[in-house]
């Protein structure tokens, strides 16, 4: 099984395999409820379509990275998995999405009620988990990952259609949405390991960039991506009018007749046939696809770098594996 | 200002007016955003409404009854109001609330996006703040009150319209609603203290008997209220199709052509003119009014005897006379 044409993420899975097989066990153990029976039903459709576990893999592989022989972050990372789970609810329904991992959404197979109040409860139950280690540096670190990607999350609703919105603001809400849960993966992991604070601070900044690269990469898919590989269709985000960085690029560049057509189709939603196509094009005018696919190369290299801080291992070459896999996409 | 013909919490105020001023304090200061305006927009709009900050009181009360001295106990108040303000946020989307504290809801001001992913920033704050004071026990009482009140909620979406439910079913949503964060509001205020075991599960029983004594005097007044007094519209929750505490007394007494009649207006939700009238006959014909406000005294009762174990001191009395005047409400 374990061929070099495997995916990293699928390789870490395989490496981290006993591991993964307790997170599971202490998803479905914690996702239950004594008195309401929807809240299993509603987090099993959602955890159990299959996502790639990619977050709590980090937490795995950066505690183990770091010679962890400890149970605990076993319980981390079904912390991080819960606190993406919920993000994911309430992200549905702040979105009005009907479609996640290629199934209808919770919202819509049940109610907005459901998924508000099932996320509630898995932020609960992230909180009581994380609890358990007894290390308040963890807690700290991970509290402070939920605010900011709540943060990021009210930031992305005012900034998306917001044509002011610049790479620095988009960076915040990418450093929210995204990377914040990403690097606080990789952080505890080595702080429950309790390696020194230079590689506490590489895990770090691994998650951060990787993170930040992965959402990039996401947010360039879907204006050059292959719809059959990607399972997006190209000009999603166009069509629900957000603000991503291809488009930042191409805006910072545009003259005024150009500025008009993002003013209108963007800003003030009128969107006309052929608007999209006129998009693309000024893209590729102004090299802004070019350029966002050099920033998610310039994120996966720092992404990379930072591992050079820590212990030489199978697990360390997976995750820079990983981080090219990421980039990998946009080429 | 300090008369007898005061309420009891504006009394505790008064005479924790110097720890409120810190709690407040802190409130303003956690709820700002460096970058999400909105956030502080929506939470101010809640929090400045002029709420009665009866968790908070609580806390600080508890913790001031128990000889503490720290400055850890208005971190705590803090955390218990801002997971209240996530709350309401949560439940006026859920509910699809217009007006709360005689205002128009944040849902309503802004949008239920906002309303989501900013009761969720403020969740993340509480757990922030709650993680201050590096107490491991204050932690497991807080992050178990969060999972209870989602829990509670989520039960209630089920339970609300279900003629099966019975009083047990009652108990627990009210204890998810309301009762588990004064029960952990008024236990972490004896944990932090340090006191002895029998002391915090004390304030812990006062807590829990005192949120329900509250909840349930809601539900009667909701039917045999002076809306002119109480702010609430006699019948709101009947018509809300809510499965509350008289009407399951009534339901459990209920021949085969009244259980039909509650059938039809509860589980169906068809009503029509006259049937308001017709339900309160028949909370009046099985004494479900007076069943439910002897319900409301024992438990008032069980809250004030549970204050029997904490040393006498005016804040006591005033946590006893706290009791009675909820109760008081609906004689």
């Amino acid at each position: 099984m374990d061929t070099p044409m495997q995916k990293p993420h699928d390789r870490l899975a395989t490496l981290l395999s006993g591991d993964m097989d307790g997170v599971n066990a202490l998803i479905r153990e914690r996702m239950a409820s004594k008195h309401a029976p929807r809240i299993p039903e509603v987090t099993a459709h959602l955890v159990e379509a299959g996502g790639k576990r990619l977050r709590p893999l980090l937490t795995l592989a950066s505690a183990r990275l770091c010679g962890y022989e400890g149970p605990f972050h076993v319980h981390l990372a079904a912390t991080v998995e819960f606190i993406h789970t919920a993000t994911l609810l309430h992200d549905d329904v702040v979105d009005e999405s009907k479609q996640r991992r290629g199934r209808p959404t919770a919202n819509l197979l049940w109610d907005n009620k459901s998924s508000v109040l099932v996320g509630d409860y898995l932020f609960a139950r992230a909180f009581q988990l994380m609890v358990e280690p007894g290390n308040l540096r963890v807690l700290n670190i991970l509290s402070n990952a939920a605010a900011t990607i709540a943060e990021g999350e009210v930031l992305q609703l005012t900034a998306a259609q917001d044509l002011r919105t610049n790479e620095d603001i988009y960076l915040q809400v990418v450093r929210g949405k995204t990377a914040a849960l990403f690097s606080a993966a990789t952080e505890v992991g080595g702080v429950i390991a309790g390696v020194e604070e230079e590689q506490v601070q590489a895990l770090f900044d691994y998650g951060d960039a990787l993170g930040i690269a992965f959402q990039i990469v996401d947010d360039l898919l879907d204006y050059q991506g292959d719809s059959s590989a990607t399972g997006k269709n190209v000009g999603d985000d166009f069509r629900e009018r957000k603000l991503t960085l291809p488009v930042i690029k191409a805006i910072a560049a545009a003259d005024d007749e150009e500025r008009a057509f993002w003013k209108r189709t963007i800003e003030k939603g009128d969107q006309q046939d052929g608007d999209l196509e006129h998009a693309l094009a000024l893209l590729n005018k102004h090299g802004a696809l070019d350029a966002t696919r050099a920033d998610a190369q310039a994120w996966t290299d720092k992404a990379k770098a930072s591992m050079e801080k820590l212990p030489q291992s199978e697990l360390r070459d997976l995750l820079v594996e990983l981080a090219d896999f990421v980039v990998s996409r946009v080429y």
